[in-house]
């Protein structure tokens, strides 16, 4: 083997940014049109002027490109809310909610919500990219306010609060039949996840 | 017209109780085999050997056969739960959810989650006919104990209990996987809600 080659490190091609996102954002479209059942790697592969082989190559499978695309348009980022206070992380994320894909796809994430349930591979690719993440992150975040004496090591509800946040942006829709905001949020914080911590 | 017709109240054929029941469990399996888009009037009949006409006397159209359907199989009640104070009404209320349909059909409540998005008829449907007669059930249970004196009048997490109940339920399967049971729903009670109420 020639030095040379030894010395090349083992490359695959890799999208631009550009590229990736214009890709992410065609396989959320084809969601919104057709559902997550009916999505095929085909119509990704069509709509995207791509080869099969690459989206397989860059993501493992259907449930990795979609939760891949998600994430890409959804960068809710936890860890970038260090204000300093309990009270002011909570807000801020509340804040973000509103502003992000979380509420405005209300109809995608239900889309998904529902089709987690028959699909173990879905189930796991948005547990292991998305939701596992931010569960770490937010404990994190809890964590620095137990160390900054806001909040009891030992609250009970400290565990739940990943229930409490996404359970309050899904439940408004089918609850009031208008979309969760900005007011609405930062109230639930305040009424809810913040006394319910005790903080 | 003779005396004996006018006497007589307009009439119109009931179904028999059982008659009922076997006609929502059809509608249910349906709904699990299809989904709400794909389920239909015809195939209802067809499977239930009843003609659409009685089926639209009956109810008017399909988003009250299903949501009727829905509440017949999954009869909450509220009502029923005054055991005396907010902790023991909360905490039956949190048993009972865990033997109802609420939880064991969490793929059906899923389906229709996402169908509301895309339905208003449904979505009017079901908070009509569900969604909110639960909303003045339960809010009447908050006000009996405040009369008792166990919660402030103007808690301002009084208005949240909907989104803090059904929030609970429908986010434990996404966020660990496994469905939420007694034990999740009795420690969401007691270390979410009552805590939030300050109760």
């Amino acid at each position: 083997m020639p030095p040379e080659e030894a010395a090349q490190p083992v490359r695959r091609t890799r999208l631009t940014a550009e590229r990736e996102a214009e890709l992410f954002g065609a396989v959320l479209d084809l969601l919104r049109e057709v559902g997550y059942d009916a999505l095929t790697m085909d119509a990704v592969a069509s709509r995207t002027r791509s080869s099969k082989a690459t989206l397989y190559r860059q993501w493992r499978g259907k449930p990795e490109l979609v939760v891949s695309a998600l994430r890409h348009e959804a960068p809710v980022d936890l860890m970038r809310f260090d204000t300093g206070s309990l009270r002011g992380d909570m807000r801020a994320i509340a804040r973000h909610m509103d502003e992000g894909q979380c509420v405005k796809d209300a109809e995608l994430l239900s889309a998904l919500g529902h089709a987690v349930h028959r699909d173990a591979g879905l189930h796991q690719a948005l547990r292991e990219l998305l939701i596992e993440p931010e569960v770490r992150a937010l404990d994190q975040m809890l964590q620095r306010a137990v160390d900054r004496g806001e909040l009891a090591a030992d609250s009970p509800a400290r565990t739940y609060v990943p229930h409490m946040l996404i359970g309050g942006v899904v439940t408004r829709f089918l609850i009031e039949g208008v979309y969760a905001d900005t007011d609405f949020l930062v109230g639930y914080v305040d009424s809810v996840i913040l006394p319910a911590l005790g903080a």
